[in-house]
């Protein structure tokens, strides 16, 4: 394993589009296959990509948002999955950021830049199956199942979660080897295919307390409300990452294609529908890199703020987000879905897997209904109530 | 295999629907594997529902074209590749009516309905690479490769075609068995997974002059030019058949939901947001029934007036059913696409395999390009000029 | 005056449609001026046009709705302001057969059918401003505003409504003369600028018991219940109309017109995009048109079960109306808003007035809110439930 | 007259809001009667906005373009018709800079400046019958009529042309008092109805040879050719502005109506629907603001440059605007059709006269035909090839 670079001497955009090089000469077979992308993972891991937000103090490169993201979407463009998995390790790091203190995940972020440590995810907290029970001053079990747990498979760290007798959500962070702790590899949907989103199984897992995330814990403050933003962010990257892919390569295979017998022209790039075809689907993406850009520089504009951030401030970002994550789902289901229309009916072939852009945005989009992110900007124009703060606003 | 019931004892929607109900409980996993659907088109050769086109003289149906129609949308509902070349079995036959004259199809169409015969379709007349040449007064070789052959595998009749030397295209109707018939079972698409509509291939294969439609050929009259339009329409009652399908499907899926958690109800069938969607769906549905249902009758008085139909009355015809198939795609695909955003993501688990609706759709409206219905509806209205007669218009 | 014709010498839509010639003339100035069209409505008094509904028994033409509906149509093309207090009148001869018996109207029906009269509205059931209080067995005294009186002005029978102190809603029929009966003359708003929507005013005015609509009365039974949806279906028809008005004048423009500079052609009737904007114009004109039909055909089969009708039977009829409404709302500001996206700049002087089909389809669709016709289909959809009949369900 | 303010002590966005602000009070009135805005006009001389793009060593503030174009975007959330004059007084002062050389315009320049002329535009290179003869050495005569003539009322400092023998267009600038200038008054559209875009005529008027822009001349350079980019980013800034305004209008009233009587709630800022619709609203407003902001630097990157810009890159500020075009153009129609379904029945009065956002978008988006503007960018993107200077692109 590669020792991780300072951020100087790496320049973490240009990885990203080479390691997506790579990726994208499997993506189309990978995603018929599903399950767990293990050799593109260990290549992330070799990249040096993991350490890339952790803090310089800790062995990271300490980027910020923007250079984040970009990777993440560099990732996007040609597979989704690998992108999905890559950019929550990156939020699991922010999490502990915005849920704990230093001196809790010093270590944690050392040992991760240092061994390219891939963190999992197993928090859905939605799903209320998963227990936690003190049994001691200092130990506390987890028990039950937890669906949804993206990246789990092959993860070194886990964040988890479990409800305790009082309701309360306690989030811990754990080595994936923790004894008890399993999966089911039972995610087999029909986009984000290699997300390995399905269920993990935690049997009388033992959590010490200093691996709780208590101070100060999950959505505490508007600062640490900031988490369930980034999510969404990575998700508005996804989509357009995605996009972007897809517009690719229904540019190229236009450029090699003749026009339709009736057409006014020869040559299908000179075809004034697949000219107007083209400009509608470029007009989208660039309104949703403008709108995501956009929403990527309010993040780090609050995450610079810090814990004095107000609610009010929070409440800016979370619409900056929306706004961008309505605009990009929309966006990313028309073009993948009207790429097909200029490329035409070769285009449908399964050797070239080209459904499967529309089908990872189809997936991803759903993750909470967007009508309710237009609900919050809609409340917000009218009444000036910034959305309240929850895993999903 | 049962003797074919005279119309007066059949009822031919109802059949329809009852073999729909069977294919229903496999459709999903037949997508996945794809392949020829054997089991189920033995079922259609058993329900007699192939002598339903078929002239009452020769010992079938005799339906109209609304009942023919009715029973391809019946089962495009559950499974649109046994729809689509159920629904060409019948276009074929009407090639035949269309192409020929009743002394040549006498025998073909009384074997068909005795024996339930299923006819397959080799005919494309964009691949040019079967050749066409007489060796003796009454014989000719067809020879080379055709492409988007649906319904080819498994037939008991083929519809051929190939270019003669002075590109003229002839089209036969020969037994499946003729020596030298093959197919390379190769057709994996993303969409319309079961319609074999792969590659066959002729090698040196002998063809009689009485089997040629020659009298009057194809595409020959206004009449003969019906053809055609009948193929479109076939994929119109697709289109329809699928999104109606896939609205049945989001509807019941919903009844069983909770809204979300910030909407102003607890039940999804309550929640604002949703009934509006699902009103959004029926209206389509609505027009689209509609319009289709005024092409279909439009056929059948052109289908009707024979041999004397004038060019202005296929025209008549042609527009009406370009209108349809307008709004059937755009339909087809808007329905397929955001029956999603009102099921959520657990709709995506591969088990039910409900993105099959979008990947049929999506992979059917591009036989040819919807732009150039447009055009030809556009040029129609402002020019009076009706489409020009071919194998797409 | 002409004496009132039998169905079987008068062709309805044939002088409806010389009437919409007439009226083209002076349309687009007459919208400017706004105010009362006394001079038109003299011409539809004088056509026979407002006995066509009135029962042959009483001396009218008896016609059925579809034809009613196609006379309004047709006017509607040219002028939708006429069309619409023409309609309307037709509403309230229908409103008296559904809210009262025979021995009342017989003799305002034969009055009518005789001497060509106009009725007009003041009915208003959301503006409780006019109260009604009796002050002997057989004298109301009706007092207060009324807003949203569209075809008041230049009647010759009202149909108008007050609340008594129970907070029950009195419909009554008196001639326009009545002694306290003011019309304030305040119309003007940015469409349908000719119907003399505004305010009425009685000043005590005496009403007499056999002048209420007692008996069933208003929205008492699923048949008095059609009331509201033929006012609804009126709309829809006054859409319709003004979209195939819009879509001939722009059609006739185009047809003159060169194409842009940069097209691939020279005359604008050949130009791809003119020709595919118009067809998508088409479309949806003729979903519409089928739509509409199909809703005319249900409500004509209700009127035709009469006192028997269901409310799950009328709920379906609210069902058609209310599909027709929302596919007609969208069509007719599409089609009003992008005819000049085909004719270009010059199609913007005032000389020719053509933004009056804009604003006037994009007034007469607020009526009351889309969003909420939306909302009844989907909970019908969803829940079976029928909507609840109401002055706009 | 105040005397113009240095770049340091003014305000710019501050002073256009202050005018607009005023304008406000009677744009809805001023919009009815059309006409010349003298009044306005007058403000805004004394405002010294009028020398805002003129350099600072010829006395003007030398503001850089996003300054002059918020200045107009302000202008245009109350009165876009104000704004357009407006904006093009600064499109014809880079029309110079652009066209010609310092030692011609500093004197234009220092005159307008120090006594705030108000430049106009009988410029319309589409329009051929107005004929430039030169008639010695330093004389011309332009001679005939001109249309679509912005501005041109009341303007003290007129843009001028006319075409040669040969064809070649020659582009003056003379005092509006010149003799022989008039203008016909006879601008009545249904939208931008207050900027006098009627017809000027031309009698035998002299123009002398230091008064024609012939060093470069019109389009002549990648930079020069820059002027027809400036004047379609005026138009894009007009219709964010008039969106703007009308997201305004319908917020406010929005907020002070009940909810209709079927929805979940009470008041309408809380009702799904209408919090959906602005969210839409909203999520395009913010891609239109980004996109424009994007052409608006582009544009001034490229004014950097200077005369050394080349195709290439001009082609770049081409495409960023027509992209920013589409963008503003379709949501400007989308929001000023829109606003009505949220405001209801009661914003359609005259008094308001809330139809005019849309009727000057409708108006002024058809300068060219926006389907063209689609063409290029799908051109550029299939081909590489950048839009072909032109006065229109």
């Amino acid at each position: 394993m590669n020792a991780p670079l300072h951020s100087s001497e790496f320049n973490a955009i240009q990885t990203a589009e080479q390691l997506a090089e790579q990726f994208a000469q499997t993506a189309a077979e990978r995603d018929k296959k599903g399950g767990n992308p293990k050799f593109e993972r260990d290549l992330i891991r070799q990249s040096g990509l993991l350490a890339l937000s952790i803090p310089e103090q800790y062995g990271g490169q300490g980027a910020n948002w923007d250079t984040i993201f970009q990777t993440i979407r560099a990732i996007a463009r040609v597979d989704s999955s690998v992108a999905h998995v890559y950019g929550f390790h990156h939020l699991l790091i922010a999490t502990v950021q915005l849920f704990a203190q230093p001196e809790q995940y010093k270590k944690w972020f050392e040992d991760t830049a240092k061994n390219n440590l891939f963190w999992g995810n197993t928090l859905n907290p939605l799903d209320r199956r998963t227990t936690a029970q003190q049994i001691s001053e200092n130990e506390f079990i987890f028990h039950g199942d937890k669906s949804f747990c993206s990246g789990s498979i092959d993860s070194d760290i886990l964040l988890c979660s479990g409800y305790d007798s009082a309701s309360k959500l306690l989030i811990g962070v754990i080595p994936t080897q923790r004894d008890g702790v399993s999966f089911l590899g039972d995610w087999n949907n029909m986009g984000q295919r290699q997300t390995d989103s399905g269920t993990s199984h935690f049997e009388q897992v033992k959590i010490y307390k200093d691996e709780l995330l208590l101070n100060p814990g999950p959505l505490s403050t508007p600062y640490s409300g900031l988490r369930p933003l980034i999510a969404q962010l990575i998700f508005v990257n996804l989509f357009l990452g995605v996009a972007e892919g897809a517009f690719t390569v229904a540019k190229e295979t236009v450029r090699q294609q003749k026009a339709w017998s009736s057409s006014l022209v020869d040559q299908a790039v000179n075809d004034p529908y697949t000219q107007k075809h083209f400009a509608e689907f470029y007009v989208q993406l660039e309104s949703v890199r403008l709108l995501t850009q956009k929403a990527i520089e309010t993040i780090q504009w609050a995450w610079n703020i810090g814990e004095n951030l107000t609610a009010e401030q929070r409440g800016k970002v979370s619409i900056a987000i929306a706004t961008a994550k309505i605009a990009a789902t929309n966006s990313s289901l028309f073009i993948t879905q009207n790429i097909f229309q200029v490329m035409g009916a070769r285009a449908t072939t399964a050797k070239l897997n080209l459904d499967r852009f529309w089908r990872n945005v189809r997936t991803q989009t759903l993750h909470d209904p967007i009508d309710y992110k237009y609900q919050e900007v809609g409340e917000w124009i009218l009444t000036e109530q910034v959305p309240k703060p929850s895993f999903y606003s």
